[in-house]
């Protein structure tokens, strides 16, 4: 299934695209996608429903955040061996691990607003996982039954922000509208293998980013499991899984976003988000 | 206003504490002390109660973490001077930052979970600030404004996941259980100066960390205003003001938690947590 949230901000109802492509909505069903509602009985018993008889949306209403009430957006850095080139960092023995503030998650489509004094902010395409089930000290083996489906995000950077104002990079990362997620939730029975997946990323129509998930450093249940020894996952959280070549950070000269710019990106089977960049 | 939640874990109500040390029943006025419910206008009604008049809680519950649905826990490193100096770290030019998993946060005196593999948990004493109205780009002189209130913070360190396993502090910050806060949210009209409260913590009944936020690098004010420029401060966020002298990594020899251990700990007009170290 893909699954999604569509209307106004704060007040997202839950959906689902039907086979033609349109909005069906789930209201009658449940009240969010968000923690146990992403689990396995209350997906099941979504597949069971006939989209055709649920009731169409019609228009083109805004999208949110495919996930509401995420509890936590775990990053994982320079987990692509190739954009861990780009950047000058070496390939890393484990993996690299920052949280991206909750607040930061707008829908698919919002504007991506630059915090003031933004002279760096950057493109990261990534791959979402969605947590369906409470992972707590769990095999790489069984990692991926704890997976509720996969998302497209964006991982929004202020490089100077990050990287040159002292300390961790939680600064570069964290800035209201830097975490678009969406716009579907797709179950995960509808990914045959998530490290088999292209990734792309576009700047005013110019390619900037192609990857394929094939050259993750460490994998979707590598991460997990890994993830899982250090805190409990809990459903409704999300690991975003690091970003394949072609920041502006590693363009010659380095070249960053700007008020006007149209950004576009997708993950192959996940959908595509556009966000048009204003000053904050 | 002293307020708390107790209960089950969960299921936590809401209460306030009264002039002779009781627990006294809020659930008839509010679900939770969360979000909006931490604004002025919440607070200002409860304060119009007369704590006789509310239902006396018998007996004596678990305290759960003072706030509900907490959206982030930002915390401030090396923001005393004399704690940057025993790490042999510099004195930072501006704040550091970095966030702590919201699943970490528990009640004050819960247990305290060494992770699978930690052989270096450490404790840090720390004011938190409760947000209580949305804050974006304020000023330092407004920034007060935004603060419902005081509480105080354990924000325990594993410190071999935060400084030797790659990257980012948040391995070492993040594990379930490392976030106790409580045991009361102290509303900042009770609070003459938040940067004169005297902070203390004990392991087995030996003090190990004595200070005053007199000695911050970066007060509250200053913190809640930088840090506004970069993100929203939603009502119901935390953030940890930074710890002072005397934690265990700073020892000779370095020196860490074991099972069995008892943690005490407190800031001047917040109350006391106190939690028992168990092997997770």
């Amino acid at each position: 299934m893909k699954l999604l949230r569509y209307g106004p901000v704060g007040r997202e109802r839950p959906g689902l695209i039907d086979a033609d492509g349109r909005i069906r909505d789930l209201s009658d069903y449940l009240a969010d996608f968000a923690g146990a509602s992403l689990g396995p009985a209350s997906l099941a018993r979504l597949s069971n429903l006939d989209p055709a008889d649920l009731p169409l949306v019609e228009g083109q209403p805004r999208l949110g955040p495919c996930v509401g009430h995420v509890g936590k957006l775990i990053c994982i850095g320079l987990n692509y061996s190739d954009h861990a080139a780009e950047t000058g960092a070496s390939v890393p023995s484990e993996p690299i691990v920052f949280l991206k503030a909750t607040s930061a998650i707008v829908g698919p489509n919002d504007d991506l607003e630059l915090p003031r004094g933004s002279t760096k902010t950057d493109w990261e395409v990534e791959l979402g996982v969605v947590i369906g089930t409470p992972a707590k000290y769990v095999s790489e083996e069984d990692a991926l039954d704890h997976v509720a489906g996969y998302c497209v995000v964006h991982d929004v950077s202020e490089r100077a922000f990050q990287l040159e104002r002292q300390g961790q990079w939680t600064k570069g990362k964290s800035c209201d509208t830097f975490g678009p997620i969406g716009p579907w939730l797709v179950t995960a029975d509808e990914i045959a293998d998530p490290q088999d997946l292209d990734l792309w990323l576009e700047v005013n129509g110019e390619r900037r980013q192609t990857g394929s998930t094939r050259t993750m450093i460490f994998g979707v249940a590598r991460l997990v499991s890994y993830l899982s020894q250090i805190m409990t996952l809990h459903p409704g959280d999300i690991l975003s899984t690091g970003t394949p070549p072609g920041v502006g950070l590693g363009m010659t000269p380095p070249t960053f976003l700007q008020p006007g710019d149209v950004v576009r990106l997708g993950v192959e089977g996940l959908g595509v988000q556009c966000q048009t960049v204003i000053q904050g």
